[in-house]
């Protein structure tokens, strides 16, 4: 069985109901969640077994955390315990033309705390058929970046597939350094990149291209660069999310092995019932599919887009939904019947 | 003052809010309701003398159930005691791309394991000018269809009008019949049957005929088949159910009265507060205008879609509009525009 | 910096959750609004100095209200106390094709009974650019229909600028005076005046015209009447309010400064998170955009209705939303794109 | 069967939760309740038939309470409609030394402006084997008093035995009259009263006595005094009531039937859930109690006691306790078991 | 390190909450318990290796639980799949003198239909310590009886401690056969017994004994006869319970190893937050008491008895404390303070 | 008009409620508190002119917590905004024996980043009667133990009374110093200091006395000794609190004038709603005891004992309870009758 280890930041997600402003809240639904670890969670509930790395607070909030992992099936084995604090965000969830609002207090955590060397790498990746990562973590502070270029180049030593998830955020890289002086060296071990245009130009210091990034001219000269410094890369795609408002999206995909460019069709997400995280999905479905379809980049990235659009039918950071869902809507499944 | 009779299983029904999936809720919101106990509530609501006759288990779940049937209004005076449960569904409300699931916990109930002779129906129907059962009912246990043919034979021999929702539930028929082997023999009484193409055909044993049910060509061919085994049929309808999504249906309906076809328009239903129960409001909204509307098919149609469509907009399982709510409707107000 | 002061009712509002009926509803969420307050808040978000003027009983649900006040920087030291209560209005939210329903319970309230010589206006207005009233406060009885001319006239005297929200309410109006002995004397004060031609004829006992009130003829003509009608009026407007459903809106809107009509772009609100307010939401653009954008009518049209557009997504009756968010949404950026 | 009617105003309760303070209160939970609805709850729980008549406003939340009235079994059918407005009132929940704190928003309510003659007594009695009424309805309005007057007089002229719960309440008596005015025709017509000394000596007219009333000595003057006032009386009760605190009440009970004095043993009361309707409680109770005991005054008592007691346990209003439970107590039973 | 199987049910608990009656809920909280789950939960909190071995359904609602297994660190990995339902109990939580009312509703549970050789015990036990079951299981069906019959031999042929608690239920034992029927030869078996003294005689077939039967003449005869009957029985203890009402417990215990009778020091419990569980609480700290002060057993009965107490603080069937704030309170803080 | 001027910190507290514990918790309860926060809330509910400085980050959550002081009546004008995050804490309510748990997440908040300098003292003391701060602020970091010197300093330049509450946190001074090594300093300039004995000595790093510290022989001597260390001291006291259980506490004070020793009568608190911010509701009822009632230092103890016991049926962090309300508890009204 594959075996996926994930290493990552997982956070308290504090988020209002029902559309409420943050003023308006009295109480903050909290859940656990994270770019990295929502990847791992859709691959245990897709029968992966999945594991996921990270430094938690030695604190009744940092357990709460592991709980949260030990519940959805990721192996925490390795997670080490040390620092101040678990990370929190604040979630305000948008309708219609009001978007979400993330409220990052993150910074100081135990895992913006870590440093190159607190995790055996070579013990941690034993056994492990995939290693994921992404750019949130060389985000958060300049150890943690440290940290995640140890772990991505032992475990291209020693001969695991890499995959990384750009995920630009332009409320983090706040300590000094810009994605384009960290990212290339992380990246050039890489060989799966998901990412769109503007994340992949600004990542490698590139001028940001303008919105239209779907462009069919435009992907494939991105994705040809990226191949030619990232000399590790074998597969690349980008999420297409087209934003009709909070509420309605437009979900399509695309992907790039080198030779050729595949499209999935554009689906319908109406309405949104938490649109946060839905990245990770398509990211958990694409390792899903490159993994247990090797010869099938078109499944693999279909699946890809099925999970990612029934994400943002449910409420939290991951995508507790089951292979056999996804797999129900990549058979055309998606009028939403009752099952009794 | 028309008095209408309605026979079947009242369940508590335990439900997530907020589109949670069953593992993320930490309460269960308790409401009651059925396939014939729905459409004794929108009978009440309209001002119809509603009655429900069921067996409950005589515990507090069974109190609570009752004290529901007390407060909206519905004839409690002949529901009988015994058995050891309450029939309950969980529900988990989809949305989108993601249908509402129902996990099914009602075998054993109080309503499963009644008997053939447990009620005097010769007495309960006294002064009954409407008899209502669904195909719910046979389908639960042996015993109940036994108690359920014995009611509708009654009721022929008193000259009440019969009528039945097929609500073909995939989920039950676990006893060890087929529904064409219980069914047949319970319609040959009926005068009112609701249901789409599939169900009609399951019921009757023919094999399942392919999703566009609406076809102006198949339908009649059903009705026309269905008379030919139903000597006593007088009504024949369909809600026409088109699945956007889980929160975006239209809703049309189609009736047959032996000589002709009428049509209702097609209405759009989004978003959707609650799906489930949406065919008994159909139910309840066609039988009150047969009754109502004597020589008016087409309006008597036009209410239960109007009922139906805006059944969609309550939670719960039941009907909760007024008689004035759905003749606005009928009168071609549905913009939704604020009273005040 | 400018200084409003608005003057009308703050109610209690209590409103049903997630679509229930009232009769579902175990609790009543507890929110303070009310036409001309709402404004107020609105001006406050924006950074405007803003003054609410109102009659409050002197028992602990007047203080909730005051407190509120207070959260929302709204200024509140005219704030006069006594009468009995608090008025009250009870909100069940609609969907798609049912819409909400509010039941008023605020006669006999502390503003109801309010009295002429109440309020020192002369000082309450010293420092005031601006004074804002509706058509709510002479509707409520005919005492606050006097104090209202009474600050109306004052307001004129000292030459601040006037704007009035007609606001018809049908199920107000209760005193034995109809809309059209009233407004007409209150409105000759005003400079500004927000209104749709329903309203509009109404207030001015003209028979109601049918419902294409958008139509481009039709409200020219109201504009021309009521620039006869009232002697100081400077600038008229009108919501354009599209009702596909309870759920989905088109808002618009049109402006008139008695040479030209500006328009402002329809644009799609869906889903309605409340849409109680909105119409508040767009009077307190206006004013801003009257004050804000002096030679810019077009802009502060258009500011209005960004407003009200953005008000659709807020729970409550006021506008929660900054000025930055409506000013964003003013430069195109509606796609409601998670910020973080 | 025993047939009690009882007569008086039923109340949307708005209430806050788990202590707190109302303007820490994002919500109130509904429900509903007063005096003499929650007599006959008492009564309808005990298995007795049960009616009450009020007057409610034909609206929505009129319609609330009359569904409450039907869930819990209370006959409805001589309810009458009219007025404005349901009465309200607001309940912050004491703890400890803090005491729960009621604001009354009932003026003006559909009951407080019942007129003499709007019901037909005559007939609303026919079969009643008891009225009950108490000294809130002549408190809210001088039209309700002469309804109560009209009511009292005609249980009295059939003949019907009669109960009053003074029920003084210090926040009520706004229309211009003192107790001392109305109340003693009113008790004239009365067989039974239950009061505390300060409330009997106020409604007479009497000064109010020391804190100290549940004196051996002070009580049984207070009693002759009433037997010579009220010429119809036969059994006259207090409920000894001893506030620790919020929390904690000691709760016994003295009866005196013009002859003997009966005592029931002091209770404990602790924690207190909700003592607001405690004394209906012991209202119902002690109807019942005289009802099915008739010659067992001081099992009757006792009876009373032990529902007053079982009340302090319970959410809301009115006491949602079966025959059963209140009669296990009765035996002894108040270890407060699981019972599984 | 100490490996601990726990063999039973573990069922879906619907409890409502704040006290309230069952008809006063409109939601239920939903959370995973039963007697030998509980037991598990327990010692994996103070960090020993438990496993938890039961028969689930195969439906959502089964996941949850097997979820919730996980979530509180208690292997799963032998638990197996099949049957119809997972059981269920509602649980209305009492205060002050109402008792907690519990309505079984467990019947028919995969648990209940388990079969004697459905699970490999040889295998399951592999390494295993310690085994732990209860009377629940050989109460809620014969064959579950059976299944239970075959584990506790097999464990014994394995040479692992056995421990039973007694926990008669009398709301279960409905399947005809009675407690003394079925218990003596499960308790042949086993060498830690937890009972208290009706209970033993119960199970035993002798005459329930008056309520004192903490009565310290009392408890030796009982164990005297247990230690007779049970041939391989090392240790017998009791709960020590003195409900002074629902929300007041006082807490010992007594324990007897054949030669000595240990007792420990009652304590005051009040309020009471959850007392379901907290016999299971009790047994849980016996078993580790027993294991981790092997020659100590007067600090493993008081360990038994802090770990009770406190679960009478948490909400929820299982007691969610660690091994630190237990060992705390054994050494004699239990004043309640903040820790900051 | 007295003026009080607080300095420190505001923070988000995150609360689970019903006393689950935090893994327990679907979500947290939102409020913001802080000890010299709360002292602000007391005073201006007393009346006073109240005011608050502290430093919050320029983000949402801040600006909750800046509308949190306008509700409350708190000055907020020099408030000033920067860092990085408002401080958090985590709150899990316990229960009799299990004792409320706190933890900290302020380390790094913009408070604790602010800088000696940052605010103009000198202008924002203008027209102060008071000023107030606590051994909080210099526990939380270096600088801001600085910031707090500088504004005590310039305080007692200005004449401005001084108070501070000790406020011992063992989970804070975590950033290297201890307090005797800064609280000395601080300590010279106040005029009015509460704190316990354990606190004291530790401030003034003497040997932690053993725990009944509330020995008539023991206090004098400390107090006696701070008289000496402190030059400008008038006033000590001391609240004395005997924790039963988390749930019971009871309530004593005593005061030292430096001739005289003032003791207050114990009160019982039973049951606690929350117990946090109970010693700042002490300091607040002090302050206003001294400032109100000059020369009457009994009263002005009774009053801060009397504030203290309510703030225990008060829930989140600050006393809402009025003028009114504590002066009826002083002169002996704490039975927790209803007031209706």
């Amino acid at each position: 069985m594959n075996k996926v280890v994930s290493f990552g930041e997982i956070m308290l997600r504090l988020s209002t109901e029902r559309h409420l402003r943050f003023e308006q809240a009295k109480a903050f639904t909290a859940s656990y969640g994270g770019g990295e670890f929502n990847v791992a969670v859709s691959l245990a509930n897709y029968g992966v077994n999945a594991e996921f790395v990270t430094r938690l607070p030695n604190n009744e909030i940092g357990t709460c955390a592991l709980k949260e992992m030990r519940k959805m099936n990721v192996e925490s084995k390795n997670v080490i315990y040390g620092g101040e604090r678990l990370g929190i965000y604040f979630l305000e969830t948008g309708a219609g033309t009001r978007g979400s609002n993330v409220v990052y207090d993150r910074a100081h955590s135990s895992m913006a705390t870590i440093e190159k060397g607190a995790i055996d790498w070579e013990k941690v990746l034993e056994g492990a058929t995939w290693f994921h990562w992404s750019g949130i973590t060389p985000a958060i502070s300049e150890s943690a970046a440290e940290a995640c270029l140890e772990a991505v180049k032992i475990a291209h030593k020693l001969g695991i597939p890499i995959s990384c998830d750009l995920n630009y955020r332009s409320k983090l890289w706040q300590y000094g350094k810009t994605p384009s002086e960290v990212m290339p060296e992380l990246l050039k071990y890489s060989n799966v990149i998901l990412g769109d245009i503007d994340t992949a130009y600004f990542m490698l210091g590139i001028a940001k291209v303008n919105p239209n990034y779907q462009d069919e001219k435009t992907l494939p000269a991105l994705y040809t660069k990226l191949f030619e410094l990232c000399p590790n890369l074998k597969t690349v795609a980008t999420t297409l999310r087209y934003s009709v408002s909070a509420s309605h999206q437009r979900i399509g995909g695309i992907l790039f092995d080198g030779k050729t460019i595949y499209n999935a069709a554009v689906k319908e997400v109406t309405p949104v019932v938490d649109r946060v995280g839905s990245g990770d999905a398509f990211m958990g479905g694409l390792i899903y599919g490159l993994l247990e379809y090797p010869n099938n980049d078109q499944r693999a990235l279909d699946f890809a887009v099925a999970a990612c659009c029934l994400k943002h039918t449910i409420a939290g950071d991951y995508n507790l939904v089951t292979l056999k869902e996804v797999e129900n809507m990549l058979d055309g499944d998606s009028a939403g019947l009752v099952s009794r």
